[in-house]
């Protein structure tokens, strides 16, 4: 079989960390075009790239070249949000396989262009949600299929993460999300937690998100976080942030399921995704990494302060088939493997003949909560729906039981 | 000084427990009337009274009848919810100082008429809100007073109670729970962790709350659980519970803080209380327990599924007096010592001639997220308005810096 031939467009830390460390390395893929605005960030890929392979591949300060190149069969999009949409159009309308790096969108129309796009093209376009591959979440789905939760009536998650000294000083002060910060008021970032929760939810297949409503707090936590700082960009000092520090967004779904995110970068705290899945049966929580089976542990219901961390010991029985391979054959790639093994199955669709296990219907309703999150709140956090993408497919397209197991 | 001689309204479960355990064991209290609509209720707690004291108690099934008698000073509220707000009023109105157990208002018009019957009257009405006086909880607000969290912008908590059984088979099946759970949809029970939480936001002492919406799942749990057990009662299994199994409110404060409810009762799970507090200095999160300062953690931040239960290590330097104190003494008390605690609390605030630690605008303004949820649920979770119980004072009153060291 032939290499397929990848053009990556944005080679920021991101772009730049995947390209080398997640693409490159592959026998069965080989990078031939590189596309980024700034030239320092085109030749330090193009040079990586000569490096490993013997080949300068083409570079360009426009994606719109790469996407329309002959030598390029998949493109893979690390830019900066605002363009996500836009060059995955592009690459989708040169027929070209798509996979887009995480983000929100600005506006549901961008949302409905990118599902017009792929299907009068026929090319997906892949959102690259990592965390659908966490060894823990899984393992959770895993469980949910098998119905050890019982039926699911409740997700929760969130981007948890401090992202003060990136989003000020990070990127040499180049970094997309400082503007983001500066202007806007919203669920940024909801697919981390939110990928995994739509495929236990079978989200756009069985079910959908109907409606939500969003809230944000003030915004202390950069402001701060500045003025504390020798090295501080004074103009940042006196810039009043737009985005609040917390920002809680409920998620009403057709079955009346719902979904609680929470966009929490701007204060200090530890990492974290709060995955939490509840049904009627048991109970999944990141933050303690604990699991709670109804018949099995309810002597312990009424322990207050329980320390629980009993994750792991169902790990044995239900340790989805991906990470038991993926330990056996050596777990590799950034933040714990992830990386590597979202990439395994955007390759592998493609090689497969089959729709990727994030299609493009999945990326637009979860991109879409970012714009619909900044309306809520916008308007006093009144509720808002959320549109259907999939023209009514949805309450008949069977949940993906299979879709992980299919690139395995 | 002669003892305080107190009533007590409701003598099921809860009532009797804290009467016989709570009060009765205090050289400076003595239970002088009983009242309970079931006679054996009040035959059991007339028993209990005079086995300690040897006197009997008044015994009456009309609250009226306890609240005028001029052998009882200090009247308990402890029985089901919905009469909670009457016979405050009835006590207050008879120049009695009053304590309510912990619940929600049915209506904003009942939070006002409290507080009306408060400013005429001159008593206060004090809601026993144990939480308040939680290890945990005081310890945090105590670090918080001394700026170890910085300026304070979200903070979360709940009732993450497994109650099913309670509900449907408590109390010999005359649980006033059940009657809610068939019938009402909304965040019955706020206060457990909004208590702490309000303290920790200084509300109606330099701010308050301003808004709100809330979010009800589907309810699924209530009917699964009954279907399981054999011993169901047949007539529920054909009852559609009206109340979600999952509630999330989401509430907004005057300075841009915001609080995050959720009501979590209706599915299997430990129990927490979930209480976090967010600030541009650090975080406290009780899950797993865990404190997190700025410049003390940072190494840990990128640590995924870090285990914390560090909270402890802070005991030394940050625990509470009154937990230091209750410590020494001897901790005594259901719920670990807090129900002794708020007693503590509530009589000593009587005998000191000063207002107790939680009064009567705490208690309408906390009482009043029940109804508001109940609100924004039946209309789509639209956003609101939370009304200032207090014509304007809390933005003068200043914060309760003592309230705690008061009762010590």
């Amino acid at each position: 079989m032939e290499k397929l031939r990848v053009g990556v467009i944005g080679l920021s830390g991101r772009g730049y960390g995947q390209m080398k460390n997640i693409i490159l390395p592959r026998d069965n893929v080989e990078v031939t075009a590189v596309c980024d605005l700034y030239e320092d960030r085109n030749e330090r890929a193009a040079a990586t790239v000569e490096e490993k392979s013997g080949k300068r591949p083409f570079v360009t300060t426009d994606y719109r070249e790469l996407c329309s190149r002959s030598d390029v069969d998949v493109v893979v999009i690390a830019s900066a949000w605002e363009g996500h949409i836009d060059q995955a159009i592009c690459a989708m309308e040169n027929k070209k396989y798509c996979a887009m790096e995480v983000g929100g969108a600005y506006s549901l129309h961008d949302c409905f262009r990118l599902v017009d796009t792929y299907e009068h093209t026929g090319m997906q376009c892949m959102m690259l949600e990592n965390c659908c591959f966490g060894r823990r979440e899984l393992m959770v789905l895993n469980m949910v299929r098998q119905g050890l939760f019982g039926s699911i009536v409740h997700c929760a998650g969130g981007y948890l993460h401090d992202l003060r000294g990136e989003i000020t000083f990070g990127e040499e002060k180049r970094h997309y999300r400082l503007r983001n910060y500066m202007n806007r008021n919203c669920e940024n970032y909801p697919t981390h937690e939110l990928g995994p929760i739509a495929k236990v939810l079978n989200i756009n297949r069985g079910n959908r998100m109907v409606s939500l409503t969003s809230t944000a707090s003030c915004s202390r936590g950069l402001h701060e976080f500045i003025r504390g700082r020798e090295d501080a960009n004074k103009d940042l000092l006196n810039h009043q942030f737009v985005q609040g520090d917390i920002v809680n967004t409920v998620i009403k779904c057709a079955h009346g399921e719902t979904i609680e995110l929470t966009l929490d970068t701007t204060l200090p705290r530890y990492y974290s995704r709060g995955f939490t899945v509840r049904g009627t049966k048991g109970m999944y929580n990141e933050i303690n990494d604990s699991i709670y089976i109804d018949g099995m542990h309810n002597e312990f219901h009424e322990k207050w302060k329980q320390q629980w961390g009993n994750a792991s010991e169902f790990a044995e029985k239900y340790e989805h088939p991906i990470w038991d391979k993926f330990i056996h054959d050596g777990v590799r790639g950034g933040h714990g493997g992830i990386d590597w093994l979202e990439y395994d199955a955007f390759f592998g669709a493609i090689e497969r003949g089959i729709d990727p296990p994030i299609d493009t219907y999945d990326t637009a309703a979860w991109m879409a909560i970012t714009p619909l999150s900044e309306e809520s709140i916008s308007i006093g956090s009144a509720p808002v729906a959320i549109p259907d993408f999939t023209h009514g497919q949805w309450t008949h397209r069977a949940p993906e039981v299979e879709w992980d197991m299919a690139i395995l």
